[in-house]
Order: structure tokens, then sequence, then C-alpha cells
């Protein structure tokens, strides 16, 4: 994961044993030799074999040989060719690159092939040819909202070499924070980041630690609005006189800058001349989302420069604006990007527009020849399950755009907007789902079977701890902590676990709705130890489909029992929450799911009982239990119990089994899960 | 834990609510201060509440209130006063302390005293005089064998301050690696630690965590033997001409300076002279044990040096070194420690003996009038249970040492030399373990019931991650690794979690003997993925002990289906770990351990069958299961069962079952117990 473009399975297997090496007799450099040792520790972890330390000289006895051709670009870039072969029989695997990068993905594709069998390890026999669908593969990370340290970024740059992600896109400053040390103007960041921000040196380390890994780091500086950090210390470049406090509410707030004053664009002269030999790479995000024009409209000063220069509206004097900084940004050897709103002709035809809109507005800008990304769908910070970004795609099957104007979208990036994760909850929101986006921005269009995805993921996940990840040591961690001084019992600890794995943090924006939080509110609760995309209701759901859809008799008993089994594990979990909950009061806010739960699988379980008798229930039954699974569904302390649909569907085709006999299997699937699916207005 | 010196609980408790805020109104500074942010920040995590920043102006309004008089010695010191008392009520908690330290400590405590009800959390009302019983109590991490970077060092150093420990002791130069930066003498590091050793700078950084945390980091240079990679940059300075190369192998070698040669004391000057002012601890531990005399018996000038200078043998060369090296350190102002080996009477009254050999050897240098601390029975890198450690007081009971020789016994240090601990692994072995130690060196003797230890460290250990700790998330993404190509499916890895859980890595020296294993293996095989001091043993032992040796109907049912249940479920395990491991080959040596797992667990269920049935086995019978049990104890893989001692009383306990109308409860528990015991000869 991601896919190969080409892989063909071949006969045979090449055994890892003790006396595995890698030679590098072609082009090798300081980044090759790193990843080369990095992989052969990692394989030495998962094998338990130790390896002869360095690269093997004789390549003609190696396991593994890199032929690799050049460097690749000195700055990791855009256009780096990042292709690599791979073949591997019986007796060696070949790898063949054209830059070191082409060979750091390589790796990591040979590492994934790893078998276990009855006579040991093995690679299979396989030819690979191997290249991105989109040169422009991104994580972005907002450390503005909530500061993350080093180690969250290193380790998640590891994460995204293991997926072959190239672009670190670092959000850097926001309202809530400005995490970037500028030597000529330092009150931006003393007085606007609670003293949490990275000085240049340490930002110089985690561009290294990046480029070893063939992964761009692209800079993002907000503006105008979304500014309030840069305020405390420069409440000169507001468009409203200050003072400003660094802002610690979530939303889209007021504070924006004076696009008129010419103390402005001094200072970003100053400050973004300082970034652009900071940060090697060719791009630099300048932001230009949702700017509220409140401040512009009050101020007399603004809306005279508006009419005098003929700007028509706010909408034009941000246009004004992103010229002049695009004009700095050229002066500085920088191309523009920044998000959907930043598109006006004026600006020149290199600019890159990051789409938060979609599929429709990117390719409005590419038939105007931008270059576009996509982050529509790949939000990851709204909790939505993976296949919805795994099926979301930059170029969407029924494309009306020329082949021309689809080479303009250069690929998507993955958003991890801040508000709702911390250092310690970040790995979870971010892993495994944005595996699944690395391989749609990586493997062909037609890679897109969603089961066989989430197999594969379930086992990357499990890989991606080996780079140091916390996506799972982190939640079970919490899951600990919020049994409180229960935490010594294994028994209630594994009772808010089974509990855990049946709920979700609610998706979207909701959680902002139903919470009331500042920077300041620890995110250890319910909503923030519950992981997206939950595997419970994946299974409850297979298992209920193989129970009510097929007619095998033996699946049908043993289903019968599974669904049986895990709605009654499930059930008396939320039968003991309560006990737990009286001295673990941070639990308190479960008490009512712990009721929906104990209920609802109360619901499923009577179904069952039906489904076995052959009875069919009343039609009393039926609305009461449909009724109750409603109210189970709604969100309650920012999570929701992510079983109910499967219930639902058992509830009614036990109520409907009459209508069974007179539909094909397929018929009848289609018939409860449509009925299932339908809700009441609430 | 540990326990108070003494604790009283009064009727009431002080709710702890989002108004909840800390005032400072004596002594205060930014040690102080860090503290209390350190402290809110992770009461807020476990409450779930945000509090108000920062410490509070009005004293009186406060919820808890720290009376401090005074910073403390400017550079942690063994004679701090770490005392403070805590007088809480149901409307404030008061904290005096003369030191910032005695604070530091008292905050730990009232993080401990939070508790969970219907009506929220809260602190009970308790009046606590607290002070620690020895004023050394350390933790050595050996960073030589295998190296720790820092966020290794810093974590554990928050765990230490979370348990009232206050020296770290960084065993900082092994054969294996000179982990040191020297700017006089750059070929040690660079030569010497295949560029794995802290930068000065890096060293003060944790040093002045350290400070923060009110810790001593005391630094051990171990000389004249385990020197070997002084030797690759300095062999000139060895008793044996080079070249020499870092060692990679573990176990005692030859290499060793040589005392008879002045250029080695000009060096020691430089280097520890460097050492010594970057270090502030008074005290500088020189190591001295374990010093093979080849190398010098093998040399002719050495051992005309030893004739010449009328010193008798090695013995006498190695005093002679050591008061040189004493003169050095005077010289420049420390204080040395060394291992029991450095015990001369030439050496001043002032040197610290770190006792590896047992408090009888540090009697005897206490009636000798020196000082000293207990390492004996501290050895956590030997994977004992934690009650050995819990119970080994390093004045005990019975001591002929006078109150005054008593006073110089400083108090211990709990010990973990890295042959077998990655970053990965150390947490785990580290923790909770090292816990019961901090108890035994700060509680009173008088504090010691084990299961009372055991109940209370299941609690903290949770704790414990909410400082950083990694002992319990990394055993477990050890187990999901272990399950290789499998790890995507939870049943796979649950099994494997199982079988970790009744298993021990084999304990004392034998893992060494049986394993081959360098400075290179990979730390993670089964034996690494194993906790010390198995909990399922534990739980069987209890719901054995209840099982066979109370007559109470009602638990003699509930702890059969117990006993039952985890047999069933053990068994079960072991029937089902050979399909895993034919796909997951680093868990092929698990094999015989799997069968032995499931037949052992097959043994205790056929007890349990007789005993239901009132039925005595035959003598064939128990012959047979006894001696299946003793082939099942014997260690493989590195690992051992640690079931095998419940299950062979159940053996006993049917078979004798006649035996069982003669005697007392009390009698026929010391009866089965011992005869479960017997081991026959291997």
């Amino acid at each position: 994961m991601p896919v190969p473009a080409s892989l063909r399975f071949n006969s045979g297997r090449l055994a890892i044993t003790s006396s595995f090496t890698i030679a590098a007799p072609g082009y090798s450099d300081a980044r090759l030799l790193a990843a080369i040792d990095r992989v052969a520790r990692r394989l030495e972890a998962r094998t338990g074999l130790t390896f002869a330390r360095g690269p093997a000289s004789d390549a003609a006895a190696a396991t593994l040989v890199i032929q690799c051709q050049s460097a690749g670009k000195a700055i990791p870039a855009v256009d780096e060719d990042e292709s690599y072969s791979l073949e591997v029989s019986n007796s060696q695997a070949v790898m063949k690159a054209p830059t070191v990068v082409g060979a750091l993905r390589g790796l990591e594709t040979f590492l994934q092939l790893l078998g276990g069998g009855a006579d040991g390890y093995s690679i299979p026999a396989v030819s690979i040819q191997d290249k991105p669908r989109f040169p422009w593969r991104g994580l972005l990370i907002d450390i503005g909202r909530h500061w993350q340290p080093m180690v969250v970024i290193k380790r998640n740059l590891d994460g995204m070499a293991a997926v072959k992600l190239n672009v670190l896109h670092l959000h850097i400053t926001e309202d809530q924070g400005f995490r970037i040390e500028s030597k000529k103007y330092p009150k931006l960041h003393q007085l606007g980041s609670d003293g949490n921000y990275y000085t240049q040196a340490e930002m110089r380390e985690i561009i290294e630690y990046a480029r070893m890994r063939a992964i761009r780091v692209v800079p993002e500086f907000d503006m105008p609005g979304h500014t309030t950090s840069w305020f405390v210390g420069h409440p000169e470049i507001a468009g409203k006189p200050g003072p400003y406090q660094i802002e610690r509410r979530w939303g889209i707030f007021d504070p924006v800058m004076d696009p008129t004053n010419e103390q402005l664009y001094k200072l970003l002269d100053g400050f973004l001349g300082e970034m652009a030999a900071l940060f090697p790479d060719a791009y630099m995000h300048i932001g230009g989302d949702e700017v509220k024009g409140s401040n512009w409209k009050a101020n007399p000063k603004i809306q005279a420069f508006i009419q005098e220069k003929g700007l028509k509206d706010n909408h034009g004097l941000q246009a004004y604006f992103n010229q002049r900084l695009s004009k700095i940004l050229i002066k500085h050897n920088k191309k523009m990007i920044g998000w959907d709103e930043i598109l006006h002709p004026d600006l020149p035809k290199d600019i890159v527009v990051q789409s938060w809109r979609g599929q429709e507005s990117l390719a409005e800008a590419a038939k105007k020849g931008y270059t576009g990304i996509l982050s529509n769908g790949y939000y990851i910070d709204l909790i939505q399950p993976t296949w919805r970004h795994y099926l979301n795609d930059p170029i969407p099957e029924n494309t009306s755009l020329t082949p021309e104007e689809q080479r303009l979208i250069l690929g998507g990036e993955a958003t991890m907007w801040s508000e709702w994760v911390s250092p310690e909850t970040i790995d979870s929101r971010i892993w495994p789902r944005t595996a699944a986006i690395a391989e749609r921005l990586w493997s062909p269009r037609e890679v897109k079977d969603v089961s066989d995805m989430y197999r594969r993921l379930a086992v990357i996940s499990a890989q991606l701890e080996d780079v140091g990840l916390l996506h799972k040591k982190n939640p079970a961690a919490m899951m600990r902590r919020l049994a409180g001084s229960l935490s010594g019992d294994e028994y209630v600890v594994e009772t808010i676990g089974k509990f855990l794995y049946v709920i979700e943090p609610v998706k979207g924006y909701k959680r902002g709705a139903m919470q009331n939080a500042t920077q300041f509110t620890p995110l250890t609760r319910l909503a923030d130890a519950a992981l997206p995309d939950s595997a419970a209701a994946r299974e409850l759901d297979k298992a209920t489909d193989e129970l009510l859809y097929y007619d095998i008799k033996d699946i049908f008993r043993e289903r019968g029992e599974r669904v049986t089994a895990m709605l009654t594990s499930w059930g008396y979990a939320g039968h003991t929450l309560p006990r737990i909950i009286e001295q673990s009061p941070i639990l308190g806010e479960a008490l009512p799911l712990a009721k929906d739960l104990e209920e609802i699988s109360q619901i499923g379980l009577e179904a069952i009982k039906y489904l076995n008798q052959r009875n069919a229930p009343s039609d009393e039954w039926r609305a009461s239990k449909i009724a109750r699974l409603e109210a189970a569904a709604i969100p309650k302390a920012a999570v929701e119990l992510a079983i109910i649909q499967p219930i639902k569907e058992l509830v009614i085709a036990v109520a409907e089994q009459e209508k069974r006999k007179t539909m094909s299997a397929e018929e009848w699937k289609k018939h409860v899960k449509a009925l299932a699916a339908e809700k009441k207005k609430q």
C-alpha cells in the first residue's frame, strides 16, 4: 500500500535469512545509505534476524541490489522522478531507479512484500514497474491551533515516507499561534506563540529530516485573515487598532491585515524573505482563506482605499493584497500556493490552487490554466470513514477536463486541522486513514476495491507503529486513563475498551457545536479516546450481511452466533459501564450512551431470536425498536454509536421476513438496507 | 506510592472542579512554577476539566496553597531537605515545605490522592507529614551497552519524579560505547560510540531537565576495566597494545587501563576535569568493578611496577590506581563513588560505596566508616518479581549496625543494565517495578505489605503512562509486530497477547547463556515482548489459593469457575498459536512453549475435574502430570511459563485430598505448597 502501478507475481520466492544484505553498486549517497540502514533495521525488528551492518560490497552475492542512476533533485521538488522497478527472483531482488528518491520509494515496497511461512521469511517473486499517478501527495499539519512538537512531526514524516507521501504542508501561523522564529521581527513569535514555536535551527532540522526521506516541506503563512497571533506583537499591520491577544477559541475571527498599509508589505517582504531563505521548497503557501470583511468594512480608511483604487469590494481588496504578495514571493523566488479564494486572473499561471471546495472548483481552475491540488474530501479532521477519502479522486472518471488540463491537477493533500488534536491524539486522527489517501494519490485510478483496501490497511496500520507512530498506542493508554482509580483493574479497562470500540467521534463540524472548547481544553475525554471509522461497525455490518443476505446454512448458523456474541459482549459492556462511571467522573458523559448501548444490543438480540424462530414480531415491536435505535443514533458527548445501522437492518429484516420469499437475495438486501437507511426527521 | 512517613485520613473531602487553582504565596521560583503547571496539566488530563492557567494570586480562595520557604540547594544534593506537610480539609489543601524540592515531592502526593465518585473528583481530607527514609534514591541507566536517546532519558526522569526518586545515575562509558562528547579528547567519543553519544550541550539539557524535577545526575565513568571503547581512540592508555575496536559482545572483557602509564593520568585529569565542569553533582562515579587481571598479568612492565611499588598483586595495583583517581577527583572538587571493589583503607572517608554484593558488604563498609548505597537486590535487569525488590531493605530489621553507622547507609539504586534493553523495551524493564523500589527507599521500613503494594502498583503503573512512559504501550505494539502479516487480525493479536501474558523472560543471567547476542541483535523477540513479574501468574495463584485453601462454599464455586476460565482460555491460546507461528516465523521459537501451555492448562483442568468429583487420581496420573509440569518449567526461547506452580498445587492437592481432613487449613496450605515447590533435579 499504495498498490504499484504495475505488479506481476511470478512463481517462487526470495528467502530472507540472517545473511540478508543490500548492495548499492550504482549511484549512492548519504541519503540512500541512511534509507538502506533504516530499512534493514526495520526488517531486523520484524524478523528477529541479525544482519551484517552496512551495504554489501559484493553486488552479485547481495540479497537486494539497488541500481540507482542519480541523486535526484538537490531540493525535493514537484517534478522529481520517483519511479523504480523491482524484479524479485528466487536468488536475488534487483531494484532500478533513475533517482535515489525512486529507490527510497522502492525500498518501502520491498519491505511491504515481506511474508512469513513455515520455512521462514521471504519476498515473493514479483516484477514491479512503479511510479506515482500524481506528483503532489501531501499531508497538512496545522501547528498553529495546537502546537505539535518536533517529535510529532518527525514520526509523522516517517509514516509519510512509509506510504510514499512526499509533501509535508506545515500550517505555521494561525489566529491561535505564530509558530516560527523570525529574527527580523522577533515580536511575531515571542508574543504570538506562548513560547511554542520552532527556532529556525529546529525548522532546518525538520526540513533535513524530511529531505532524507524525499519529502518536501511547504510552509503556509495564512494571510490576510487567520492572523490574530501576528497582531499581538505587530498591531500596526492589522485592519483595526489593537491591542490584540492570542485567540484561544475556535472559529473564523474578524482580525485581518490592513492591505492599505505599506508597513504591512515592508514587514511581509522582510519576514517572507527570511522564510524564503529558511524553506528551500519552490512553493510558499499564503493561505488566503476565510477572510471576514468586517474589520475592513468598519475601517473608513480601507473603504476609501477600495474606492480610490477601483477595487469594487473586499474581494477586490484581497485580490490586490494577493498581487502585492505575489510580487514579494517572486522577488524571493517562490511560487505562490493558496486556497481557492486566491484564484484571480491577475495572478501568474504558475501559482497552485489548493481546493477545499472540491473537484469542480479545481477543474474550473485547471480550465483557466492554473495548477491545483485537491484537499476537499481529504479533511481527516472531520472523522469521516476511510472509504470516503479513498474513493475521492482528484480527477474523477467522468472528468470533463482534457488530458492536458488533467495534467494541471498535481495531486492532493490530507489536512490535519488541529482544533481537536493534541500531540497525544494527532497520530490516531492521521493514521491509518491517510495511508488510504496516499494510495489514492499514488496508485492507478482503477485500484478502488474498498474491502481489499481495508484488509491491507489493517496490516499497514500495525506496520506504521514500527516507524514510531502512536496511533494505536496512545488511544489504548487514554482508555486506561479514563478508568481513573480503577485503571489497575484489567476487567474495567477491558469494558471501557469495548465501549470505545463501538463509538466514533462525531463527524464534520458537530463537535464544535456540542462542546465548548478552547485551546486550553484537555483533549482526554471520550471523543478524544474514540477512533474514527470504527472497526466494530464494519465487523458487525459484515456479520449481519452474511447472516441476513446469504442463504448458505452453515454461514447462517455461524454468523448468527458471531452477531449474538458481539451484541452480548457489547450489551454487557453497556450494562457494566455505569458502575465504572461512578468512580471515574470523566466518563460521566458516557452514561446515556452506556444505556443506549445496552438497549440497542438487546434489540439486536431480540431480533435474532425472532429470526431463529422464523417468527415475525408485532408492528408495535418494530416501531418501538426503530424509535429506540433512532434515539440512540443521536450523538451525545460528542460521540456516536457506530453500530446502529446493522441493528436496524436486523429489526427490519425480521419484521419484513415474509417479503423475503418474494425477492431475489439481491433485491432483498437492497430492500432491507433502504428501509434501514430511512431516518425519521429529528 | 511511595506511602508517606505519616498519613492520617480525616473526614470529608476537597472537591476538584474546573475552578481548581494553585497559589504559591511563599517562596516561589521557576522550578516551582513549572512543577505546578505540570501537575495542573496532568490533573486536567485525568479529570477532563479545564483550569485557569497560571498560579492563583488569591491564596485564600485557592484550592491548593503551597507555602514554600526556600529554593533548596542550587544544585540538587544528597543533603537536600525533601520534607513537606499536606493538610487537606473540605475547603482547601495547604502544603508546607522548607524547600521547593519538598513542594515538588508533595505535589506528586497531592496528584496521587485524586479520587472520583458519583459527585465528581475530590481529594480526601488528610494530614500528611512526609519525608524520605533515605536521601539517595536512584535509578542507574546504562547508556553504554545500548545507547538510549534523550527522549528515553527525559521520560524516565519524569517517571522518577512521579515516585520521588532523586538520583539518575548515568553509566556513560562501557566496553561497548563511549557516550559523552569530550572536547579535549574528541577521539574518545568520535571513535568509541558509532556516533551515539551526548554532546555536552545535550547533557546539560538532561541535567537541567533533571534539576527542574529535583533529581541529581551522577555520571559514571567505569574504570580501569569496562573501557574497550576508550581504547579505540586512545590505545596508548591500555594495558595491552592496540588497535582496539568497540566491543559488540556481552560479558566481562580483558581490556583494561594501564595504571603504570603517566599518560593515562594526564588524560584522566583532562577528561575528568572536563566532566567535573559539565556535571554539577558533588559525586563522580568511577566504576571500578570486574577488573580482569589478564592483561596486567601478561604485561611485564606492569608486573615490574607492582613489584617496584610493593603493591603485592593486581588488587593492589587497582588500589593504587584508585588513589591516583581519588587525587584527580579531589583536585576537581568531586567526591568519589564506586562499586564494592574500590573499598580500600587508603581512600578518603567521604567516598560512597555502591554495593552490588549486598547488605553485608555494605554494612562492613559502614562499620569502617564509609557511606554506601545498596544496589544488590535492585538489579531490575535480572527480571525478578517486584516483591523481591520491594522486600529488599538497605538496612534490614536485624541489622547489626549502630544508629550512627546506619546513617552511613544513604539509600539505594535500581540498576538498569542494558545488554538486553533497547529504547523500545527499556521502559517495561524499569517500570512499574522501580516504583516499588522507590517506595522501599522513601517509606518507613514497616510499610511492606506485598499484596497491598501490588494493588497500588497497578494504579501507579497506569498513571506513569501520563508522564510519557511507554512500559505498557510498547509491549502491546511489539505483540502486534510479532503477528507479522496477520497483525490486521484482531483475534491473532489477542491470542499472542494471551500467550505473552503467561510467560516471563528468563531471570538472572540465563538469557545470555541461552541466546547468542551482540549489541546488534534486534530485541524484538519473544523474550523482549514478554514482561517481568507476570500478572497472570499472580492472578492464577490467588484464584488457586482461594479455590484450594478456603472452605467457604461460594468462593469455592466461583473461584473454581475462575480458574477453569483462565486455564481454558490459555490452553486454547496454546492450541491456536502453532497456526499463527506458521505465518510468523519470528514466533517459531514459541512452538514448544505453545505445546507446553496447551498441555499444562489441560492438566490443571483435569485436576479441577477430580476436585469437583471429590475423586482422587491415580499415583500414575500424579507422577506423569508432575513430570510434564516440570518439563514445561524448563525455560525455552529465553522465556519461561509463569503459571506452573499453581497448576502443580492443583495436581498435588487433588492427589493428596485424603490428607486434607487431618489438617487445619493452614497446615494443609503449607503441606501442598511445600510439595509443589519441590523440584526434581534436572
